[in-house]
Parts: C-alpha cells; structure tokens; sequence
C-alpha cells in the first residue's frame, strides 16, 4: 500500500483544463514558443504557486517550481516534463508529467509530508522541437548539451530562436546559464504516456522504461526540372515528386518489410512550384528511422543513401541528402528500473519492461543525473494525435507510482 | 513577302523589361492579383498608350486597348494573351502574346497603316488561375462562360475574389458585364510559345495550331491516422503520405506506360501535420489528365477512381476524390488554320500542324468568336520554369507572323 493517495480527479481535472489551452477541432496547437504555448505554461506555474513551490524560468525558459528539503545540502530530486505540443497533437504528451508531478507535490503539502530532498518540478521547454526544428531544447540547455546549431537554428520564416526565448521569459544571452552540474540533481523523474500500443494490448498498467530509443533524422531534396504539365511529353519529365514518392515508399519498407530498423517515417513533404499545372521541379521530404541499437540505425542511413544514389541514377535528378540529428539511444540503469518496479508493486500495479519508442526529455538528463521514467497506457497506441487518449484512471495509476517513486528515492537517495 | 517587318529588336527589349517585373532567382512571380501582376499590366498598359490605342479596363479586370478602324461598324479583330505567370514560371507565356500584339500595333501606327476593322489589343486577366484554382478567368468572363463556383472561389487563406478585382480595377459586383456577345468580336488571334519540345526537336519556326488539348484536374484527399513516428509499429499505421506516394506513381503510370492519356501529372501535394515525428495522418494531391480526345479524359478519370478505390480498400484509408474541372478540347476550324499557314507562308517561314497540349485564353474566346492561335519554339521544350527561353528571332518571327494574319483577316473578314 502506498504511504499516501494521490486525488486522481483533481488531477485529471488539471489535465482537462489544461487540454482546452490551445484547443482546436484538430487537436492541440501549443508549438513551443506560440501564444498557446505560454497559456499552458502560465498554467502550470500557477498550479506549482499553489502547491507551494517557488517557481523561477531559467535563461533557457525552462520552468522550474521548487519546494525546500529538511536537509537543504542535498541535491534535489526532480519530477516533470513538458506542456508543449506538436500541431494537430493529443492532450497527454507531456502533459500528464508536468501535472502529475505538481498533483505529487499538492498530496505531499496536503499531508504536511517533508521530503528529506528539496523536490523541483520542471516544465522543460520545447520538448517536441516543431518550429526550429531542434528539440529537447530546455532539457538539453539544462543538461549542458546544447549546440551552436541549436542556438543558429532559424524557423521556416528564417526567424531565429533569441526573441522566442525572450517572449518566454528565458535569454539567448545567457542561454548557458541554463546548463547543471552533474551532482546538482540526484535523479529525475518523468511520468508519460507510452504513445505506442503495447501497454495497452496486453493490457498492463505500468511500465518500466528500459531505455530511450536512438533516432536519426534526415531531410533529403530533389532537384528535377519544372515544366509544363499539357506540354511536356511523358518520357522528357524529370519530375521531382515522381522521385520523392519512390523514396516514401522504400523508406517506408526499410522497417516494414526489410526490418532494417525498428520504425521508419517519412513525416514530411514539400513539393515546388505545387502548382497543378506544372511538373514539379523540386520536393524534398523529411524522415526518421528509429531504433535503440545504433548499428540498426547506422544500417538505415547506409541503406537511404544507396536508395537515393539509386534515384538520382534512374531518374535523372539531383539528390541531396542531409542529416540532421543522429541521438544516440539512452540507456536506463538496472537500479533505476528496479527502483521503479518497486514503486509500482507497492502501489499494486502490475508492469512490464519496455524501450521508449519515442524520445523524451529525461535522455538529456541523463546527462547530468540517474533517470527513470514511467508510462501509462495509450488508448490504442495513438499519440501525436487528437485522438491521444488515456483513461483517467491510468493517468491516476502512474501518478501514485511518480509519487511513490519519490519518497523511495527520498528516502534512499 | 509580308508588307511590313515587325521591330525584332524592340519586340525583345519590351519582353525583356516585362521578364524584370516580378523576376526572382527562382523564375518569375507574376501570380495574378499580386502587386507584381499588376506591375506587369501597368507596363503593357503604357506600351498600348504609347502605340495610340485607347485603354480601358472591363469589370473582369481584362485590359482592352482598342483603335478604331475605317469601319467602326465591323466587328473589331482581337489579338493578346495574358502577362499573369505560374509561381516560378518564365518570361515568354502569355508575355509573348501580348508584347507581340503592341509591336504589331505599333509598326501599324509607324507605317500609317489603317485597318477596316477596329483592333483591339487584350491582356486577360488570371489565364494560370494559381491562386484561386480557378483559370483562365479573365477569357472566360469574356466570353460569358463564368460559373458560380468561380465566383465563389477563395484561396488557400480562405479570401476571396472581390477586392483582388477591385485591386486590378475589376468590379465584382458587375462582373457580368464583362462579357461579350457572339459577333462582337470578328476573330481572335493568340501567339504563343510552343511550351513543348516538338517544334524545336523538328527546327520549324512555326506552328500552326489544330485544337487545344482538353483537360480534367482533381484533388484526391486521403485520411489516414496520425501517430508517433517512434512508438507505433509499421504494422499499426494508416500513413496518409505513404497511400498518396502509391498514387502518385500509379497516375504517372497512367500516362507514361498504360497510355490511357496523352500526359498525366501529380503537380501539387500536402501531408499533415508534416512533422517529421509525426506519421501523416492526411494527405492530398492536385492532378490532372489531358487530351485531345475526350474518351481518354473519361478513361483516364475512370481509371484513376479504380485507383482510389484500390487504395482505401488495401491501405484502410479512406479517399475523397473532387473533380475541379473539365474542360472539353477545343478543336480549331480548317479555315481559320489555313489563314495561319497562308500568313507563316507569305513571311517565308516552314510551318507544321500540331495540337496545343496546355490550355489558353482562345479557348475560352473560341465560344463567342473565331479563334486561330500561332506557336513558336520553346527552346528544350521548357515551361512553367525559369529557364523558360525563346529565341529572339523566333518570337520576332512569330509576330511577323501575327501581324500578317490580322491583316489577312482584316482584308478577308
């Protein structure tokens, strides 16, 4: 039995209130940086206020909610995620993890219960990297792993990241400021949604991270010819969107025939001049290939670039192929894990070891302190999606684990 | 011999000061209604002061300049084209046919040369219906061929056309009365690049044109289910791109190795949320068919339902297919290409016969008057493409031309 309970309709109201900032008929638009983005965020900072915590935004514009330990000299212990999202997405990425660790911290005060740790709540910033094109941007800024690319980066207008940052509370001046000593924290703690459909076919409340997936992520361009779509005889086309579908479809089939990798995704798609008269000149598309073995992802690169030397042979176009991120995977120690399954059977739940198909913000943490990470069930394994869905009372279960979680750390730690 | 040479080099000077407006190093942006379009339709309006004719613009937007003729009774002999371009197009569609029909204008007022007929010079309006999706407006107001749905049209923004009218001196609200009844007009008369590889493959200046190809345009929207590119496994997707890409090469197939048509083409695309980590949950493409003979229209729109209806049953996707347009093949009387031929024959020039894959503002004008049209080469065959290029001497060869034919028509009409 848990030592306490956490209110589960006070936290999944949290969760509803949350889910209508930035709310369309399409899903939920808080891009990191938008106007939605900061009502999610001045959401959460006033939930943390009334838990009691000390809230700060650091240069990076991570938002940071800390409560005192009875022992001040030693390293906090961190529970938290992020309340962005990608467009058209679900209302649990992220979010389940920023609520649930402030619904931990308002059980914990309710009981007059004080940690041995000072405990911070983190809402890490950008963690989906839509509009620049980088992600884990704030965890990563905290764990001291940010990149000149990062700070260059520019969106699809060409404007840069210094007065997003800005309009967030955060300093592309001070950006540094950001980053954490390893030590400075004595473990982190994330609570998500599995987004994947494994949990819930078998259908097991918990599960125990083992690992963060490794992902490689490229954009590739076609250079064909632009041309008169009446005119132009069928064999004198070099038509660019020709090439680019070939390559969707063979990427497509790198994971889901060959088995070169885990997952493989052609996310996204331009095409120019995209007029329906014309042939199109040039297209590129954007793709991942994901895999926590590194020689799996190492294969799917080999084999793209075979793929679109092949293309620019037998189809008379240029090709370039450019890669963007290349994570390694992030392994989560046997401690960890086993400290995690103990929360859970102390809570009663049955739970299964699983690798994170999708990348998280504890990877960057990883970093500079231990990691553990603990997913819920994603109704049908949809996410990135309005219809991402988990049952309030999964979203309950995971949140007694966070809690029971931190008090095993508190006292152990 | 012709009884007066056109002035080659003014010609090309006119065409090369139009080819400035709205250049970019990407081609040119002459979309109609932009302010680049109408900087390219206040040039030709000033070259048309400057050959004597009076201007006015009609409640489509159409500029008409006009001299009067010895018999302001008879119906006045039409010659243009349009200067409005495709996103990224070249600086000899549509462009040719109007500085074309000023310089015929001006060697007439130079020689003192007075025509039976009134002349009138027309630049039409939106011929490349980009924004709206709606085309060749401008003739087909003209030619009272208009339908609610043109008017109705909105852009990718959801505007609509009334104020792009008013900015280019139309008037919505009397929009009707732009149109022209059968008789008003005695001929028109369009030169034109060839836009395809056949008259410079062959080396024969002119073409004499037969018919204008007909031609059926569709968007085909695919819902599938949007998900996390990392966590859902391949054998769990419904992705929108990769069911688009299948069609994008089936329809190219339709043309290229099937021949159910004489050319098919993919030019437009769209993938939602078009996040790389994200699995396409939607996607549409822009086609179309064209023909000459409209039985392989038909086919072609037959086969390309077979297609969708492959698709949603086997990628569990489903398939909204909208027929945009179809427009019939507009065939060109014997008479009116032997006026074509005798005028390339009495400038000295070889001519061959051939049908017009793209479409043009004479078809539409072909309902209420009769209509010849004059190609010359397209250098590679080249269009819609900044790399678009006429000769010199043959766009001055083609105005020879074009002044040739008037004055036949005029003494013959």
């Amino acid at each position: 039995m848990p030592l306490y309970s956490i209110n589960g309709p006070r936290l999944n109201q949290t969760l509803e209130e949350l889910g209508h900032l930035g709310e369309s008929p399409d899903g939920m638009d808080r891009v990191a940086y938008s106007p939605e983005d900061i009502l999610g965020r001045n959401y959460s900072i006033n939930l943390m206020k009334d838990a009691g915590l000390e809230t700060r935004i650091d240069t990076a514009g991570n938002i940071i909610g800390r409560v005192s330990g009875l022992d001040d000299s030693l390293p906090a212990i961190a529970i938290g995620s992020h309340t962005d999202t990608v467009p058209k997405g679900g209302k649990y990425d992220g979010a389940l993890g920023v609520m649930a660790a402030i619904e931990v911290m308002r059980t914990l005060r309710e009981r007059g219960h004080h940690t041995r740790h000072p405990v911070e709540v983190i809402n890490f910033t950008n963690e989906e990297g839509t509009r620049f094109h980088r992600w884990l941007v704030g965890s990563r800024s905290m764990s001291g792993m940010l990149e000149q690319e990062d700070l260059d980066a520019v969106d699809d207008n060409g404007y840069g990241l210094g007065p997003c940052l800005y309009d967030i509370g955060g300093d592309m001046s001070r950006i540094g400021e950001s980053a954490r000593k390893p030590g400075e924290l004595a473990a982190y703690f994330e609570l998500h949604i599995e987004q994947g459909p494994y949990l819930h076919n078998s259908g097991t409340p918990i599960g125990v991270v083992t690992g963060i997936t490794g992902r490689a992520v490229f954009e590739v361009e076609i250079e064909g010819k632009a041309n008169h779509a009446g005119t132009t005889p069928m064999s004198a086309r070099r038509d660019a969107l020709v090439s680019a579908s070939k390559l969707v479809l063979d990427i497509q089939k790198m994971a889901a025939e060959q088995e070169i990798c885990r997952v493989s995704t052609v996310g996204s798609i331009k095409a120019a001049p995209n007029a329906v008269n014309v042939i199109p000149g040039s297209a590129s598309i954007g793709l991942e290939f994901r895999d926590t073995d590194m020689k799996a992802l190492e294969a799917a690169e080999h084999q793209l670039r075979l793929l679109t030397e092949k293309t620019m042979t037998n189809d008379e176009v240029k090709v370039n192929v450019e890669r963007h991120r290349f994570t390694e995977s992030v392994p989560i120690t046997k401690e960890m894990q086993a400290l995690v399954a103990e929360a859970a059977e102390n809570c009663g739940f049955e739970w299964e070891p699983q690798a994170s198909g999708a990348g998280h913000d504890a990877q960057a943490i990883a970093n500079i302190a231990p990691v553990a990470m603990i997913f819920v069930p994603s109704v049908d394994g949809i996410s990135h999606s309005k219809e991402e869905y988990s049952t309030p009372e999964d979203c309950a279960n995971g949140t007694q684990v966070l809690l029971e979680l931190l008090l095993l750390a508190d006292d152990r730690f």
